[in-house]
């Protein structure tokens, strides 16, 4: 199922412009635990949670699944995520299984103020909105930690900021914290910093390296998005154009095989010879950017690496070619370098920039290098669905787990659960599973339940 | 080359009510014959053509090869087109080949009133806004026939109105026209009918059955397109979906290689079974639409047909479904048969329904059964130029013929020109033709510039 | 069904070496009136036959359907084709709709003897062994014609040998014939050749046009084929290889569209600016040959031109590297400039010669530079089963025409007996066919039951 | 570089029939310390060779860089592996650097006797030819390890045989070996166990589990080879084929990608759940394999289980169609269960068994089950060449390694020479690295040089 958002809201800006913080709401329970835009918006907050569950029905089935049992029953959740119609529906699935959550946002402009006017009504402590100041975004996390009556048993973060910010101020409730189960890069890193360090007190859930995620996430996400992000800035026509893109990764694959299919020709720039030779056997030039910089109409960079693509590579782009980048950062095209007297910059849609030449040349900068997709285009609510599932299932196992089973450590989700989580998603695909005989079982030497494959497969 | 539209003033709603017909305006070279829908409009008209005119290189060379000779010099052309950044390099090509033009929109909608201001302001007649009444539309025909000192002798119509006002209203005026050059399908049956009826008086190019446009316009704008279009409306994530696509014409060939391509799994159905075993052959399988409609996630129309989808199938379409229409008109969903009291509409974004059935069960209907990629994505310009330069040669054979070349029908664009339509846009792609030897063309018994393949040749 | 056939006897050398003119042979009826190899070959040939009507189905459903109407009683139909399993099962498919029939080959090298054999001792009289001379070549065409109590009305005939002896040789038993069916290319341009002569007294069906054979044999056959034929030749691996397709018909979409898909980079060589636009649009870089004659791996011709490859190019080839053809003839690749006193040849395979520069280099030419796919791959039965087909309805129609309908002139399949075959061939894949219902039928001006397209529709 | 091999030896079956162990055979150097089965087929195979290098460039540039370190001077290597013309271009390898080599056959019966020759012949001492009993086997492993004044320190082993036979006859021997290089999956498990038992006292090279292996052998070999091998047995066509892979891992993935982009419909089973969601994501309905026996013309088993089609199965499949596989042993297919009275085999091709039921069902059985691309088709040259290098390099890094870098264990390849077996395997394709600066080195925390991906990325 796929149903898609009511978005009226989104362009209403005649919000006023008092700061939540100084605003007093209470919603309709009587509460007035939580610091949201605006209370009022909650019904439509809550028609888009809706919308969103229709596309998580593998989270829903975990829900309902598990609801009886509620596996969380005083887990006391703290969580700095995104917060979106597709996180409220984890919050309220944690809700469910008999958590308490209080909740932050980890970014200052991705809060849905609606979503977040939703959750506060039906009773969890929200404290985000959208455009908060550097300084609200540290005082929204210090409400979720640290308010009379509660003590946290549990952190789901994305980035580590709440991670750090308990960690540093109150290191007497970090300590008794049962499990961390983070989701991003930069968080993880963080963990294992903390963990060489000698410093992680407490166990750690490295939810970001899970398959599901690594494999759904960046190869299909990106499949998915590159053409839709393309289309929805510039309306080029993929059939014939040259397209460069740097970097033969998950998230390369994915860009090369969606622009491929719809006609682009398409070269490939790598570091990695492993990954060269593969882009070599799926049909792809393995070229250096210089070779084909002049006749390119698209260049994407998706590595990951600073300064991919050069000023003196954008001097020598032709005329009305377009430069983006899918990597994990504003670094990949030197941006800054653009930024001289001699270019003039022309803003002509919403996240499109035509940098302009003394000449009179034109290139198509998007998004000003940050993530095409998730500037120009939507990640696909079953993705997220994945992600999700795999973080509550990571709580109930950190939450539960028998006093040893883990250590003061960064783990891996174990494989079976990763198991677990792709086959909830395979209902709606209506994809049925061979289930093996004891027989098969005993010669391949599994369990007829999975693991199916070692830790350490991909 | 691909450059992006300015679009910011499309926004714009504030834009006095006032009819343009109540106005009186001035342009810049001081004339008042014309009428548009604000004047001041024009520079930023102006920057979109010169947007357009980028991706429009194969029209601006030919342009530049023909402006000495001036081929239409003495032409007095009456066009009756969409009014877009588009056709404005058309109109202006014309005028910088000798021609006087005066224009008026085809569509009350289609106009994009920045354009005709520049149009306007540039010199060429414009009569068209966007928001026309009916009564409106008739008026700016007449307005562009029927002037004191203007005789026309050619007329560049898309669906035929342009040409029956005049063959009606000045029926002595339409005799003296020496050619009338005809886009659409509607135009070119009313022809075929009055020549049969043997009252085409005038000679009448057909270029909606020229190759270039019928294999390009088709399969690959709809290859294009269909991705887009869903993508925009519903944000619907590709891999694994079912799809089925009703027609495996060149529409339904286009639609079901971008949906295979990015991991769809994708049904056809067809009436025809010429077409049929195509599907099969291309790895597609033929089906009833009965046979799936349960378990589809997507239906798409390309048939030309009405009634493909029915009252009785929506109802077994199951929740969250999309139902769309990529065909030529809005029969092919019965639309109608969905507006009844039992069921819901709810407009969750423009141009996307939900169809709300008795037990919440929600079909996803986009533009209402109309055309998805007119409606809800965009169009390649690179496309259009090969229709404007289509049609600009044809008024330059048309107006230069020789007496007697073309009698009181309608003609099929020679193939020589058709390929040469095609040999103007290869640049874009940095193609490099190969020619053919002396000796190598006597051997295929042709001429070395072609024509290379019959008339019949598809 | 996937029949495959018994091989076993065709390695078998051993046949004596008495010419089958010379001898006597008796089939199991009696009857001498064949000439054949080896007539106790018939039970193999039997089981290839049995075989082979596994794969033609619909030509077998059509047997079925009209067997009890004999619509070809008293047909007496002279035929020339290759003799192979698969005309077998056509020639007797006629036999059990009524006719009477004499067969002889069109090839001296493609008979089948065993398949000779068994049809010559079920009855028909069969005059053709693998490996006749010249002289052998028209002494099995008179026999057919000319013998005693016979006077053949009708002629299905692949080349237009068999016809043009008939109207040189027996004028007045030629203008007898009620019809003639012409399958190949060069057969039809005779016919037309004749009729433009005005001495065609015969009315004549080309099916080598009709769109059933034009679309699939020319499209799916080669993109069945390519990849087999070099194979099974070369072992090559096609990922990562730079192939250069020379020509962008129905030929050349099928080879570079498989190429691609197995990972290969694929440039594309054109002279018809149509074609070469679509080679852009699909992703294919259109080039020179001089331009990438360096560093490609394989060149495939498919152009019907000739010396598309010249010695020159030839040349400049890289080590290692393979040139074939996929057109219509072996002029293609310039093979006669390669057989000089400073090249050496070395057959390292059967159709594989390693052609030896001074230096060292080597280039792989496949089958002589004659058509890869018959020399070295096989055809799949499924779609000579389509042309048999049409060879049988074509037969019926003409036969049972009333007087009139067909005039002494060439004709093309009408549309609707080219939707009937492609409709017989839909069981195959289990397609089903959607119908019209009155009211489509109506809105659409269409018959129920087709034709669907109009006759120019390709 | 694509050479074909000289074929025209192996049908040579006219050798006689003595034993090779009785036979005195004397090399063109005058030495009598090797057993093969003619050494005066030893030009012949030298061409074979020769042929083999072409393709295996990546080999030869690491032979040409190293020798003159001769970096295996002093190793005395004991081999046991497939003995064709691409490990003779490994064995002279390792010679050319240095090593002394005795060599062995794996598999009674993969030796080319041709190539055993040329190899004898240049001096090493084969003891290997086609057609080898159980007995004959084991006394040419002994011959290899056991002989007067040769102490062998390096093991290169495929499947164990060898490495276990030195342990348990000559253990004494075995505890000197400074290296075993092991390839087989079997090998490397019996390694495993060897090391988990404690009775490992020699480091081993894993080189079945190094990524270039792993994802070049299974996923592009089976993409190459599975619709060769069809054709090559079967002549399908594979538009419109049903064809079912049961198992989704690298080989499915393989041989999905290439029916797929073929035009066959493609469904897939799995048991891992993972896989199985990414079959969907891939536009592959994953199905119980009873839920499409009766429709599907193609059963292709990939998935090292056993008894994944079984008798009922194969009772229900259709009339014509085909099984086959694609996975590890012949196991998947329960061809013993074919086997009995009221079935009939007719052979009708080599490899290609048609069973027939009592009703005149036929199913096409492929090499009776077993591994169809081994024995139905050939693996790429080059991909074989990505094989040898890495044991070539796993050889040296061995015998090279500083005492104590190495302990008794299963060692994978370290990720920086599996870079390095790919780097020099993209030369063939002409590719291109991109080397990183000093300052994006820095910031990825990467040393120029590589490796660029941690160990256990794949």
């Amino acid at each position: 199922m796929t149903f898609v958002s009511l978005t009226a809201s989104y362009t209403d800006s005649s919000d006023d412009e008092t700061s939540p913080r100084e605003k007093t709401q209470v919603n309709s329970r009587g509460s007035t635990d939580f610091c949201v835009k605006n209370i009022k918006q909650a019904e439509f907050g809550r028609r888009e949670i809706e919308i969103a569950e229709q596309d998580m029905s593998a989270l829903i089935s975990l829900r309902k699944r598990a609801q009886s049992e509620k596996p969380l029953a005083g887990a006391k959740i703290v969580g700095c995520t995104h917060i979106t119609a597709q996180t409220a529906v984890l919050i309220e699935t944690l809700v469910a299984l008999g958590a308490q959550c209080r909740w932050t946002a980890c970014n200052i402009y991705s809060t849905q103020n609606e979503v977040a006017a939703a959750l506060s009504d039906s009773g969890v402590a929200v404290f985000a909105w959208k455009g908060e100041s550097e300084d609200d975004f540290w005082w929204c996390i210090d409400q979720c930690v640290n308010t009379e009556g509660w003590q946290p048993n549990m952190i789901l973060d994305d980035g580590g900021d709440l991670t750090h910010w308990m960690y540093k101020k109150y290191p007497n409730v970090f300590k008794k914290i049962r499990g961390i189960v983070e989701e991003s890069v930069t968080g993880v890193h963080r963990l294992y910093q903390l963990s060489k360090a000698g410093k992680l007190c407490v166990p750690a859930m490295n939810v970001n390296d899970s398959v599901t995620k690594q494999k759904f996430d960046n190869l299909y996400c990106c499949r998915e998005s590159i053409l839709d992000g393309l289309k929805r800035t510039t309306d080029v026509m993929f059939g014939g154009k040259q397209v460069v893109v740097c970097g033969y990764g998950e998230v390369g694959k994915g860009c090369c095989a969606a622009l491929k299919a719809l006609g682009a020709i398409v070269y490939v720039t790598e570091i990695d010879p492993i990954c060269a030779l593969q882009a070599c056997m799926d049909g792809f030039r393995v070229v250096k950017l210089n070779e084909v910089i002049r006749q390119v109409d698209v260049i994407i960079t998706c590595t990951g690496n600073k300064n991919v693509v050069t000023r003196d590579q954008l001097d020598r782009m032709k005329n009305g070619s377009i430069v983006c980048n899918m990597g994990h950062s504003n670094t990949e095209i030197d941006v800054a370098s653009l930024r001289t007297t001699e270019l003039t910059w022309e803003r002509v849609r919403s996240q499109v920039d035509h940098i302009i030449w003394p000449d009179g040349k034109r290139v198509i900068l998007l998004a000003e290098g940050r993530l095409l997709n998730l500037s120009c285009s939507t990640v696909p609510t079953f993705v997220l669905s994945i992600t999700a599932t795999t973080q509550a299932l990571a709580l109930i196992e950190l939450y539960n787990a028998p006093e040893g089973r883990y250590k003061q450590d960064v783990y891996l989700l174990p494989k079976k659960m990763d198991e677990y989580v792709a086959s909830l998603h395979l209902t709606t695909f209506d994809a049925h599973l061979t289930e093996l005989t004891d027989d098969q079982a005993k010669y391949l030497g599994l369990n007829k339940n999975g693991p199916f494959k070692p830790n350490y497969y991909r």
